[in-house]
């Protein structure tokens, strides 16, 4: 666990988010040109997609680093990325002797714009943070007390692929339905209860076939890596609708990704057991691999015109109750194929005092104790023009595997359509 | 409302699914060889991809026929569906001077497979018809009351589309984690209540952008056609499990669906309005156009080894209370982004009486009901080697528009691997 030296001086630096121990993959565009792969190193990223067309980079079954997307190089399975992560790691070492070559193939990260870093097949968002369940009962339900399946079951739900955007991608406020407690009808227009879900995002490399259970073991090998992820809520909205078949429009107007996937082999170093068990969990739950990871989560806010933005909360990964391997190997275990760029949320990441919680509505405790800025200003939930990030990193001694903010400014409501506004 | 007549005799008979006034679309595999895109006629199917690559279909903006899914088609627009019904009409009417060509590329539906008409992207399930929720909510909560939210939201969940066959495909039962209500913890095994959903798919064709609402009208338009969909449940699984979150693995084992996509055009003569309504629906549902169609629906049930399969239940599309328009407008409002090959399931189609009901559920009253077979068996939920099949046709005087079956049989669970059995 101590730093990697490379020839790229900047990622030599303590507190650079990609050291040649991270190496993580993202793609972007220079001046609106065409989607590249690329691999963060310093402040730097190695356009891999034109060090694989040079023969720098050759990729078994290739090309694989020309699609503007890696979901190539995840579906090709644990040899190609542990090969491709090894030449990167040789190339990119001090001393290497392609330096001269691969120096022309980097572009610095201040120029260019980080786009999605793959087409995300399917989303599905798990609930896994136990303090968040307990507070949202306490919130909603008047209780703590766990849902009766809470213990024994990753719960998750599907959510929806087309809304997943990279970082910096701006969002609207949704318009929904909703109804206030004391309104005998519900009410349509821009949510009033916005909110953020601090979460961690598995990203599913090799795929399980239709009818195929898998051990958590196997799900765990099947794991690509691994994205900040902020299930941007529309309280009021989710309130309304979520009885009986769970939360639908309330989650579907934005999910937003770090830009860069940080490779389960990066993160291999900050890997921690899930916790003693209050009900040993069912056998096919099973495995020998400790699962979560010891990063480090942030929450900033800053209203629009804000000079700075506020620390809402710092927590950790690792204060999970389920791993992503045990949630993907549930989500197979009746059969569900899994594909290539699934992605996983891990559910919110809340830790037990207030300055760890990872959502508004727990934050303000459902808008009843509003929380003040930096600025001055008060909040309970979101208001137009503010900006969310999520930060994370994994830190050891000498070094740190970040992922680069996951960031998202709200914008207000978008117009309804001619002859469609609520008249109510 | 009166049968077109086509120089296909087969397509003459007044008894066909599939007259020149249909035209539905399919993908044909013959003797295992590529995946071709197929309009049925009578008992035939034209080949429209070997169609398009002699000259016989033009496509604007083509070739769109051979990609071996409906979905560039699908993807191309209204005018472009409309220009290519028009052009088989055409070239398959009684008297067509192209006959002789274009019988070069007909093949019998009797020796070819059916394959997925289209590549499913997204797939939602929504809960619209009134009576299945009625009913459910006596079965499950002791009382018919509809869910406060009902009246006023086509209630949705995001589904799996990975999940998503064409009829024929066997379904492996499910494992899963279920409680019995008298036990303590819940077991790990296959299911023991598993079921069927009588439902119709609609099918996104033209996209919506995210971020942009949409109204009840423009999603009409967007829809490409529709098919017969049969939404397999698991009930013992999914009623442990979708508290609070909805349901999971309970419904992501198998979605069959018809493999001829009818497209709305030919539905259109039978499009009937949505019922009454008990509370006016919020004006961002409003619509100008009926909703709905008159669409005869049957499920059937033949054990392994019987000669003859049991009619279980007739009902029919028309009796749902939200539109499939209504539902996408819905889906789109809170600015969810929809793709081409998305697919919204209807929810269950049941009429009123117990001969008019669209799941076993309901059909054996959660089992307390055993129903009778033709044979003289008795069934409660689906056994091990039972084939459950739809059949949905619109009837008119002198033709039907069908959707060919929509079949499936259940295979035993899949063996758990190594080390993941319950042994609790």
């Amino acid at each position: 666990m101590s730093l990697q030296k490379s020839w790229v001086e900047s990622a030599n630096s303590a507190d650079t988010d990609f050291p040649l121990n991270n190496l993580p993959y993202g793609v972007f565009s220079s001046g609106g040109g065409e989607a590249r792969c690329g691999v963060a190193i310093g402040d730097m990223i190695l356009d891999a997609t034109a060090a694989e067309a040079a023969g720098l980079l050759t990729m078994r079954g290739g090309p694989l680093l020309n699609a503007g997307v890696w979901n190539p190089v995840m579906a090709a399975g644990a040899d190609v990325w542990a090969d491709l992560r090894a030449q990167l790691t040789a190339l990119l070492s001090h001393g290497a002797t392609a330096q001269a070559a691969l120096a022309e193939t980097l572009v610095a990260q201040a120029d260019v714009d980080m786009l999605m870093p793959m087409q995300v097949t399917e989303y599905t968002d798990f609930y896994a943070g136990r303090q968040h369940a307990e507070n949202m009962g306490a919130i909603l339900r008047g209780s703590a007390e766990l849902p009766a399946n809470w213990l024994h079951i990753p719960i998750g739900y599907n959510g929806r692929a087309s809304s997943v955007v990279v970082s910096g991608t701006p969002i609207h406020r949704p318009n929904g339905q909703s109804k206030a407690p004391d309104a005998a009808l519900p009410s349509f227009g821009p949510s009033k209860r916005l909110d953020i879900e601090l979460e961690m995002g598995a990203i599913v490399g090799t795929p399980s076939p239709m009818g195929t259970p898998i051990t958590v073991d196997q799900a765990d090998d099947m794991i690509f890596g691994y994205v900040l992820l902020n299930d941007w809520s529309a309280r009021d909205i989710q309130g309304w609708e979520y009885q009986p078949l769970g939360p639908f429009q309330g989650k579907a107007f934005g999910t937003s990704i770090s830009p860069w996937i940080v490779t389960a082999a990066a993160l291999a170093p900050f890997r921690t057991p899930t916790p003693q068990r209050e009900h040993a969990l069912l056998p096919y739950l099973a495995s020998t691999t400790d699962g979560l990871f010891d990063i480090e989560l942030s929450v900033l806010m800053q209203p629009a015109g804000a000079a700075t933005a506020t620390k809402l909360t710092t927590t950790n990964y690792s204060r999970m109750y389920y791993s992503a391997a045990e949630q993907l190997c549930h989500h197979a275990v009746g059969g569900c194929g899994m594909r290539t760029g699934d992605l996983l949320g891990s559910g919110t990441i809340s830790g037990p005092s207030k300055s760890e919680y990872g959502s508004l509505m727990e934050l303000s405790w459902a808008g009843r104790e509003p929380f003040t800025l930096d600025t001055g200003e008060t909040r309970t939930f979101i208001e137009d023009g503010d900006t969310l990030t999520l930060r994370g990193a994994a830190i050891a001694d000498t070094y740190r595997i970040g992922f680069g903010d996951c960031a998202g400014t709200i914008l207000p409501a978008a117009p309804m359509p001619h002859n469609a506004q609520d008249k109510g």
